[in-house]
């Protein structure tokens, strides 16, 4: 039993990718994962400039963007009102075994369409678990969503069968990264903190909805350092991403966080927005 | 055209897999490369302890080993004289999306059988590049040889159009990890010096057997922290995977490397050896 609906490879609807994929192979590539909500996939051109972001970053040459916003056009089609559209472009299939770069084909994209509900009851806030991994920088590959998700994976493995919403990312100074599938926000009187990710995490497309739409709402935006004291000791924290937009955190760890209507003016305003 | 044989999924001859396969979704899984000479897997004992070890760490249930052994039977039964026979195990497809492996189905084995050459003219040694790329510290993966492999192919691709054999792996504090592709020793005197695997790279299984057969040819062997001067300065210094054996270094970038008996009368060890 899968909640995936329905998948496109290079356009053509199937559900099987070629065993010699790089993604596969290598997590050779990176991805996407688009909230489709009433026939509109949300933040679409921000999604796409981070794809090409991330395959310039991964040297993956890929001319076929007309062809890919065809495939969305026809998950959009057959979506139900409220979905996930993950895109994932590869490196394609290796035409010689090896890590480096040699001979391959082209890229390959592949569109799937997953099954979403909207996160129930957050609005009385969310519980972050804290975890013992702690996350490895890596400048070159920080702020792209690329293929390699192990450490993300095995933060979020800490969580299951307990209660929390979400595992956090810390790096081995002790300083906050972001959440395993979402970034993080602190905020401090009408000031909004939220982790640098020049060395770990990945730039999420509502923090960066966020960024932009703080200061027309009156709040000031900073990229900075933050440990958990930071999260402890502010006046409200809080979590996005694509699928669940802004939701308050009302606990990390064993902490109690403060609420602020800071964060719902946030997660209104975010709400109305598709672009 | 690809130089794949032919590829096994779950033990069916297929040549893709499910596209929501977290293997492909996340890297979330293990592979060994293994040389297939002359109707043998080498090392397989080896190769398949570090499959379990990796798959221990990544808190993937796998029960299929039996299952994987007929597989690799079935390859060699196909298999030219001289073949690489890739194993992937994977967490399996998702039934929930999202990182946490919460629901998933069981694990899912990949064997692709692949052609392979005789490394040619490397007893006269060869050269390694040194890449500006520095690699991540990871120490909860260190030495698994999982599919999250992004820094090895950014690592390689700096070395193509030139003419090195190989890659060198450096960290950030300019320690030696290893090759993209293989492990790395210098030789002082009758000492076998390798960089510890504790927080970069991968445990290669020759590697392995170096260690273990350099005693008995009256070589001692310390596993320590190495730089480029160590390697520079070194008698020697050799490189080792499953598909090249010892192979003698003669250039790191630049730098002309002294060749030592020592390297060569390993490589003829190993080259007799099947477990």
């Amino acid at each position: 039993m899968s909640d995936l609906i329905a998948s496109w490879v290079d356009g053509v609807p199937l559900k099987s990718v070629p065993v010699d994929d790089r993604g596969l192979q290598y997590g050779d590539g990176v991805f996407e994962t688009i909230l489709v909500r009433s026939g509109t996939a949300r933040f679409l051109e921000a999604h796409m400039a981070r794809l090409r972001r991330g395959l310039a970053v991964l040297g993956i040459s890929f001319t076929d963007e007309a062809a890919l916003r065809a495939d969305v056009v026809e998950a959009l089609r057959i979506a139900p009102s409220l979905a996930i559209l993950k895109i994932i472009v590869t490196r394609g299939s290796r035409t010689v075994r090896g890590y480096a770069p040699r001979g391959e084909g082209a890229a390959r994209r592949i569109a799937m369409l997953w099954e979403t509900e909207a996160p129930a009851g957050v609005d009385q806030g969310v519980t972050v678990h804290v975890p013992a991994m702690r996350v490895s920088d890596s400048p070159r590959l920080a702020g792209i969503k690329h293929l390699n998700r192990l450490e993300n994976v095995m933060a979020a493995a800490e969580s299951l069968g307990g209660s929390a919403f979400e595992t956090l990312l810390l790096d081995r100074r002790e300083e906050v990264v972001s959440g395993a599938a979402s970034n993080l926000f602190a905020v401090r009187g009408t000031n909004l903190l939220t982790p640098r990710l020049d060395r770990a995490g990945v730039a999420g497309i509502v923090r960066g909805v966020v960024l932009r739409e703080a200061p027309r709402l009156g709040f000031a935006v900073t990229e900075q350092t933050l440990t958990l004291g930071d999260l402890i000791g502010a006046d409200a924290v809080f979590l996005t991403n694509a699928r669940i937009g802004v939701v308050p955190v009302r606990h990390v760890g064993e902490h109690p966080i403060r609420m602020s209507e800071i964060v719902m003016t946030l997660r209104t305003r975010i709400e109305t927005l598709d672009a």
